[in-house]
């Protein structure tokens, strides 16, 4: 049996996966971000021990520990470099948790253990390779070949949010302009559907925006009742999506290109689209495209994908 | 003892390779890409068993033959699925090259076998991972991680000039819009360079043109000997590289990255703004960055590449 814990900035998740790599339970607490890190990690060694338990072991008798984070964790030293979700600087994670925790303890960046888990578990079981891009407040990713997550000689690679898709364009919060993240976050469409809304005020996205703030999916669901304003938003939207995915399919062609976050809700809505868009644009049209998927395990993702790692 | 053979649109050029990697001896043809592929690789064939000869063997003691073909191979099958250079569509590599070379032959595109080459002999040597960056008539590319070559389940990935860096820019020929390609290769140089003349013309840069077409090299030295419209150009140019460059480590952080290309003979006068622009861009500014070198082994990377397949 392995133990993942999904370190989030709000929640900490936990599961015990058995050897065949079921999830037999799970546990959420929060994570209460703003206190010193000794007590969040504190807490994490007491939910691995309390889920050992659940599963009718001890902590002593489980394989390892994985561990997903946000930020960059650096796996050799163990330490989060760095985590703007949590505010934390050089922590020594695997160190503090090893005072709770007498078995290996292993870490990886929260968004490759989610890719890990959907290409173990998920939508991308079965597949060789795959990429998972998530779109949420920004865009993350995670890259999984040969069953090993690629994350560079320093743990710092698989940020595809960040590759410029529209140099010089719009200000991301990494600083450079134009970035993936930029264009094709939740984030991004809130401002592109506000935007959208200034400039038609007697639509029906503006008239929505009255009532509520505008979120991704009350653009969607004006485009889906359509509105012209909402629906020029959420082609313009998933043209950049299927922008990134493209050049993702030209570097990688990974058997798998899974599509993760709330946006993906909208289902064959979006990937329909995306996967004509890759068709024309992909530049070798001779051979298979990579299959073209949708998240399945939702939270546990991370969960499993920690706990394989 | 491994032969590589780098099949070009112009030349064909062959090398053997002793069990230490040394190149012993190579030898260049002329393709002739006009003539039925049967007669091209018929001569293919001769130069591997001229090249044997040559290194003291005979054809049939030597390990392996790989082959570096342009356009897309299809590994398992080792058809040319499509190359432009060649002209050929759906040729039958390996199993033609079979009827005079009794051992194993192995196929890859030639981007990936000159990748493979300054990985294991050349500039990356040593590292566990690297991304070679061609920049020539178009921009091509070549991922190695952990030894091996990626190029996807399909074997059509690693075309990194064809990631989009300006969503609805210059048309590529690859018929996206703002592809790599399309800023970064020697064309788009000497593009940015008539456009240069054509707004300037008490310029260095267009009095150079009225003597000479515009060459990548013509740009480089007029922008060396001062002046501003060349200058203007080189500085675009460079930030077009470092853009991609910049996307290609914030996915992949390798160990190396390998500039590779006829305008890499400027050495620091590009790498060294690159190298600022993607410490200044990158999105972890807390970890090592991975080494920037400009390729050192010229047309051998593609032979040594070829027989290390």
């Amino acid at each position: 049996m392995r133990i993942g814990i999904d370190l989030g900035g709000t929640n900490i998740a936990g599961g015990v996966l058995n050897d065949s790599g079921e999830l037999l339970c799970a546990k959420s607490i929060p994570t209460d971000a703003q206190r010193p890190y000794s007590e969040v990690i504190h807490d994490m060694g007491l939910l691995a021990v309390e889920l050992a338990q659940m599963a009718g072991t001890s902590i002593d008798s489980v394989e390892s520990v994985g561990v997903g984070s946000p930020g960059t964790p650096h796996k050799e030293t163990g330490n989060i470099l760095y985590s703007n979700n949590l505010g934390w600087e050089n922590v020594p994670l695997v160190q503090e948790l090893g005072r709770y925790i007498p078995v290996p303890i292993r870490l990886d960046n929260d968004a490759n253990c989610a890719a890990l888990g959907e290409y173990a578990a998920g939508a991308a079981k079965g597949c060789r390779s795959a990429v998972m891009v998530t779109f949420g407040t920004g865009v993350g990713g995670g890259i999984v070949l040969d069953g090993k997550i690629h994350s560079g000689f320093n743990s710092a690679g698989g940020e595809i949010g960040h590759m410029v898709i529209v140099s010089g364009g719009v200000r991301c919060t990494c600083g450079r302009k134009g970035c993936w993240e930029s264009y094709a976050s939740a984030t991004a469409l809130i401002r592109m559907g506000n935007d959208a809304a200034d400039r038609n005020p007697r639509s029906l996205l503006a008239s929505m925006r009255q009532r509520d703030r505008l979120n991704g999916r009350l653009i969607f669901d004006a485009a889906q009742k359509g509105d012209a304003a909402a629906n020029q938003v959420i082609k313009g939207y998933i043209w950049y999506m299927a922008e990134g995915i493209t050049n993702l399919v030209n570097i990688f062609q990974p058997e798998a290109i899974v599509l993760g976050g709330g946006i993906c809700a909208q289902g064959d809505y979006i990937v329909n689209p995306i996967r004509e868009y890759v068709a024309q644009g992909v530049f070798c049209k001779q051979v298979a495209l990579p299959r073209m998927v949708t998240a399945t395990l939702g939270n546990d993702a991370g969960i499993i994908g920690a706990a394989l790692l």
